[in-house]
């Protein structure tokens, strides 16, 4: 059983951070739980949907006196936000965060940490194509991975709280260097994103010349509702993984060449072969995560 | 209202040529319908499900009578097929197709025709990565385009005829030239399974490096259906297509070294107004498709 926090504070009332929230207080996590956000209209959704007990727009008061912490805002955001609130903190207090990238973000914020903060960084893989608190679900983390990544000064108790935590939120949780996670998301996820919208993209120009887009079959409405998804968090995303997405795109693009190699020189038996292995993903992926 | 055919005959009674003949059956527009196949099994389970009145193993057998010949296999195996049912044709039977790629397709068939046969190739844009006449949906077509796309020997009577089924069968019709038809489907179809594909390929690869198919996320999971279609299917549509395939693909490598390029020289700016652009697609997809 997760041991309850007094006071916790969701920094980014968003889908996730608002469902964390509501899970929390469902659950009974959390005694207290303030929203801090810039949108009051989103701040009071949260409030109304009982997601949040109350809010601030001012992060410094919100992080006072609470024992939990939870950056739920892009990351490319989230250095600025505990520099601000440095001075504020209470000692002892656990910093978490639900970034989708590790290593550059944990860089950029272990510096800033005030003395006595136990940073505990972890990634919920669950988004979905919805932003704002009005989306909340608190059962989006049922059996969905998280993962922790600890920070160099990261304290194994509050790894284990962290931990906890999140397996009360129904999670299922594995525990990775931030370089591990940022080099097996740019396959697992960010690739297939930049994959996505790089198809739209190159949809939208070819329909300028031929209309074609009310055509389009199941195939492709499955990419563009991945194209949906917050320009600001991809470009975060982006900007913070980009080594390793770009490892990640050129193994892709090898494929590519290799299916127009077979397409250019007519290989039947080559094509059919290659689609008959790719079938093969879905065991793949339920086999491996029971 | 569609008229009524005497005896039609399913050559393919998979998802597709079950479903039709579903929905013919429970519609009245067909007194008997007869499925060829070559699996004994599938043939029974077309007639269980009263998808077909009878079978046959033997296609010069099924069209024998046929005022309506059904076209639903592979586009590769269609010719063969006309060739060797050819002395065996009713005069005046029609003779359609729901095949995915049309131009080749049709230059094929058309010096096989019996005299007397009208070919009139439609393709309904309705496919499930299902495949097998137990999957058969009568509802399948409904709301759904079809594309006839009339041969040069096509007659107008015919077309009138195949376009009153399809519009009876529920889906929208539209007429185009079979070369305009290729190229739609090779960007809003073909296209993206190319990519899925590719996408599924190299995270099995990249898989065998560090074991990350476990962690794959919602995004990717779009990628894997797609991937579960039927292999012999899209080996014959990449040969069938192969120009305008190549075509689409040029369009989309475009894309990709574009976001390559913003993403190597940390262009947030040009990354965040491209997610931005991207998000236009479903708005598109949605007003033209009324």
């Amino acid at each position: 059983m997760a041991d309850k926090f007094r006071r916790v504070c969701v920094v980014g009332v968003g889908l996730i951070g608002g469902s964390m929230a509501l899970s929390m207080r469902r659950m009974g996590l959390a005694d207290e739980i303030v929203g801090v956000g810039r949108r009051i209209e989103n701040l009071k959704n949260a409030l109304q949907l009982g997601a949040v007990t109350g809010y601030t727009r001012k992060i410094e008061q919100g992080v006072e006196d609470a024992d939990l912490v939870i950056l739920a805002v892009p990351v490319r955001a989230m250095p600025e936000l505990v520099k601000s609130a440095r001075g504020h903190f209470q000692p002892g207090a656990i910093l978490t965060d639900v970034g989708s990238t590790k290593a550059k973000m944990i860089k950029a914020i272990e510096p800033l940490l005030a003395p006595g903060v136990d940073f505990i960084p972890a990634h919920p893989i669950a988004g979905r194509e919805k932003s704002g608190a009005e989306y909340s679900d608190p059962e989006i983390f049922q059996g969905r991975w998280t993962i922790i990544t600890p920070a160099k000064s990261s304290s194994p108790k509050g790894v284990q709280r962290i931990r906890r935590l999140w397996r009360a939120l129904g999670a299922k949780v594995e525990l990775m260097a931030p370089e591990v996670h940022d080099r097996i998301l740019a396959s697992v996820s960010h690739l297939p994103h930049i994959v996505a919208y790089g198809l739209v993209g190159a949809l939208l120009k070819l329909d300028r010349k031929t209309p074609l887009l009310r055509f389009s079959a199941g195939g492709f409405r499955d990419f563009t509702r991945i194209a949906e998804s917050s320009p600001e968090m991809w470009r975060d995303i982006c900007l913070e993984n980009k080594t390793e997405i770009l490892r990640a795109m050129e193994e892709y693009e090898k494929e590519l060449r290799r299916m127009k190699t077979l397409l250019k020189q007519e290989q039947g038996k080559g094509l059919l072969k290659f689609f008959e292995t790719c079938r093969q993903v879905k065991g793949k992926i339920r086999n491996s995560n029971g």
